[in-house]
């Protein structure tokens, strides 16, 4: 297996291509992960919910981390992390080209549906009337790794970019006292 | 679409069936997401990293959110949250049983060679020997949600525990005035 970090425009490629992400937010240090749907526009990462704790958590706190992973197999996988700023988007005309690309983006899809935040507030107060709350997150960093399976086979020696996989779980079994 | 609440039994019923999840720690109100490889054995979760960020963290600031979820369909998913306590498991005689834990449920499947974290870890330090941090969540509360299909079909009007697919749609399209 080979483990790059990801560059920029491949972490913002994985964005553009991925729809569903777990959500970060944080209140008096306490985190709280949720899955969200979402799109990025190649600028931002838009969204919308319902009012509920992650609105109310973020709105006191807009300080947010959205996480994307994908595992095809053992060695082949990879995962995005951004930190970012949430920023809501109401119903006012300065919002309105936001809230337009949320329509674009999201709605038009009708892509949301599982949204399980959504749906069970939607449940809950027996509504299909629930006035959607669309919110955008700027981009602060991000970070991304990729594993990818060995193409051609060299001896561990020269091995210095891939990681054997079995040594090293026979590594970690002989520092916990398994193996001799 | 049919969503309910699920009952503590069906979240640790939940937990005990997936093995990837995502942990939100924070500092300084800054909440970090990443996903993990973990194990339930009914009382905590467990898992295993290498030092980095994560472990840093929550050193810190011990108050962890770990999120799983599984989209069969658009009406059919679950989504578990689980509010804890993370709590490092040292190579010290007093750990050793919950140590031991870790070995049997996580590291004996070998199916950690995923992680991310841990494999991005090693590649950057060039080893494969770098000692792993055990450490186990102690579960505070946790919420779940699941959604099933609809099992037979009513009219709308009689349908209060379901959700009508279109009608919520435009009802928000209606909301963005997209629709009359």
């Amino acid at each position: 297996m080979f483990i790059h970090k990801m560059t920029d425009d491949e972490c913002r490629s994985a964005l553009q291509k991925a729809s569903v992400g777990r959500l970060g937010c944080a209140r008096d240090n306490q985190p709280y992960v949720v899955p969200i749907y979402f799109a990025f526009d190649g600028e931002h990462l838009y969204g919308f919910t319902t009012l509920g704790q992650k609105i109310e958590w973020m709105r006191a706190n807009p300080q947010v981390c959205l996480e994307i992973d994908e595992r095809i197999s053992q060695n082949q996988w990879m995962s995005v992390i951004v930190f970012g700023r949430y920023e809501e988007l109401p119903d006012e005309p300065q919002y309105e080209p936001a809230r337009m690309k949320v329509h674009q983006l999201l709605l038009r899809r009708r892509a949301m549906w599982w949204e399980p935040a959504y749906m069970s507030d939607m449940h809950r107060n027996g509504s299909h009337s629930i006035l959607p709350v669309f919110y955008r997150i700027q981009i602060g960093r991000m970070t991304g790794h990729r594993a990818t399976p060995d193409i051609v086979e060299v001896p561990a020696q020269e091995a210095t970019h891939l990681i054997g996989k079995e040594s090293w779980v026979d590594s970690i079994l002989r520092h916990i006292g398994m193996k001799n």
